[in-house]
């Protein structure tokens, strides 16, 4: 079963667009938020949950089940869907983010990257082919291209062989994946520098990959340049893939990105909130840890129809949190996540409505008005 | 709604009894097993699971929810039931085994226990009044009287002393317990004296508690001494009231106690195995990380019917325990409960068809032989 996308709507005033995925006989819609499960579990979630958060895809990170518990054993499990009991899609990255921002010393070749396992010491090696290979094993629905995750600011001398390397690390890796049902992605870096966003973006095109990810933003860089970013990037890439903007979960993120025109999403954010005792209300981020909340019995977000805002109050869960009691992530995990889900059907009926900007406006006048809580 | 009680069936060959308890509309059969939620929550489950798994009382520790949230907190909330959002009865204990265990130093009097607040080192002080009146706060639906739990072993004549004072402690809490739907146990301590044992219980018979527990077992002895412990205590006990054998979960000493006349249980040990990877099967009890599970794909147990069981495998269990991904102390604790719950159903069913020292031949049979995998 392959994963099909089709485009249905692009808003006249803005870029944003309204996109089917079609996968397993199930249809989700664009623009969709993707929670991530790194070691193959959405962080406290049974299968369950995370559809009745009303999830489509999820992720899982290469670089975490190539080392625990290695890919042979999910490919002797029968994939990823089966191994983690998950019949929605799956995507997976290519391990790159990780090796670069987790495993340090490393030593960057042509070949690829030479790195410490961070758990064991071991000397391990990571390269496009691997990266796909691994992939393959694990038998996600959409796969990401090896490539070179730089730090921000960097010089336009370095981006730019970094940007040639990424180029030859992702026509490597299309070279070895084999014709199976799961989709290949490029990914487009080149930073802050509209010349390499535009040629990344061009050659990617060129390869024909199944869809397109958008890399290098959220690694430090101010909101406007992240949208830059985005900007110069996503106008090279053709209306009928989807695009998907890796790393970020921010609301107001979610929306600009998705007016200039990016499909899909995801963040750790929700989850990793939520086990901090974080939760996102249409009023603003709220910290439980906060004493206010000792006798709070009302729900996390009154307005809110999840299985968290429907059984559960914020003294409860601020106990459970406070508690170090598992039960407490996991319910505003939910709500974090269904919270995501909702502000992304706001914003796929507005661009249905033609009022995605006021919309934005809208949203941002309630949720920054309550910032003052966190 | 008050918590009823009665008795159905007293075996022939053994001193096992069939008993039905009544609570909210609903009817549950002992002998049970009642799953332990610390904080008010059975680590790691929802509600949902815990009644998935078969659970009818589930127990709450009033030491712990008198110090976080505070039992006012849990008051203001509607009480237990309505914070937590569990509707089956729940059972509170005194917070003496936590003062006795966690709490040090402490000193004893007449009046209470002197001790530090974990958390905080704040002075605090426990009395029979003071237990009460939490309970009542917490609004469990039966309560235990506050009694000194006594380390094993001791002298005769330390405990003669200790038990006479567990007496007058229980008086105190009966005589200020509100005249509401709250049953209030007596526990009956007394160590491996017989004749203390005896005096401890007739003493508490006296006083007309609901029910009765039996305690200061589990505390260190042999199993052939619980086992004469509970014979000391249970034989001067009325038959139509409960019989409650505190934390005790082990398989093979539900089999016995219930052998001895015992009706519910409660122990930790189904969840907090959970935590450190083991899980029952009815080989015996086996260690997920062993590395003999890397790539078993079949179920914890193979004859098992609970959610775990239905829809995951040993070696996906395995990998999320590795990976302190805390879905894998979920799964196992759904099973290990689960499990519990079963083994006390066969038994039921085992003192009804009066084969009840058969099938614990039986089980010894089956669960001892694999006990080589742990």
């Amino acid at each position: 079963m392959k994963l099909q996308f089709s485009l249905k709507q692009t808003d006249e005033k803005t870029k944003a667009r309204l996109g089917e995925i079609t996968f397993n006989g199930k249809v989700y819609e664009t623009p969709m938020f993707m929670p991530v499960g790194t070691n193959a579990t959405v962080k406290t979630l049974s299968p369950e949950e995370i559809k009745m958060t009303g999830s489509g895809i999820i992720l899982a990170n290469t670089y975490h089940l190539w080392l625990k518990p290695g890919e042979d054993v999910v490919e002797e499990a029968g994939g990823l869907h089966k191994f983690m009991n998950y019949d929605g899609p799956i995507l997976t990255d290519s391990g790159g983010y990780q090796v670069f921002s987790l495993a340090k010393p490393k030593d960057i070749t042509e070949e690829g990257v030479k790195f410490k396992n961070q758990f064991n010491g071991d000397a391990l090696f990571l390269t496009p082919e691997k990266s796909i290979a691994i992939q393959q094993a694990l038998g996600s629905d959409i796969m990401m291209s090896f490539d070179e995750c730089v730090k921000w600011p960097s010089t336009h001398e370095y981006m730019e062989k970094s940007v040639e390397r990424t180029l030859r690390w992702a026509k490597r890796g299309k070279m070895v994946k084999k014709d199976n049902d799961q989709l290949l992605f490029g990914i487009v870096q080149g930073g802050e520098y509209p010349d390499l966003r535009e040629k990344c973006a061009k050659e990617l095109v060129k390869m024909d990959f199944d869809g397109f990810s958008i890399g290098g933003t959220s690694v430090g860089e101010t909101k406007e340049l992240m949208y830059k970013m985005v900007e110069y990037s996503i106008k090279y890439l053709p209306d009928d893939k989807l695009r998907y903007l890796m790393g970020v979960g921010d609301p107001i993120d979610l929306i600009e990105n998705v007016r200039r025109g990016v499909d899909i999403f995801d963040c750790v954010s929700p989850t990793r909130l939520a086990r901090h005792g974080h939760a996102y209300t249409w009023q603003g981020k709220i910290n439980l840890k906060n004493k206010q909340y000792k006798k709070d019995f009302t729900p996390v977000d009154p307005t809110c129809k999840c299985y968290t805002c429907q059984n559960y109050t914020k003294a409860y869960i601020k106990h459970l949190i406070n508690a170090d009691e598992t039960f407490g992530a996991r319910l505003l995990s939910i709500h974090n996540i269904y919270f995501l889900h909702t502000l992304m059907k706001n914003i796929r009926d507005n661009i249905k409505k033609g009022k995605l900007d006021e919309y934005r406006d809208e949203f941002i006048k309630n949720y920054y008005k309550g910032e003052k809580n966190e």
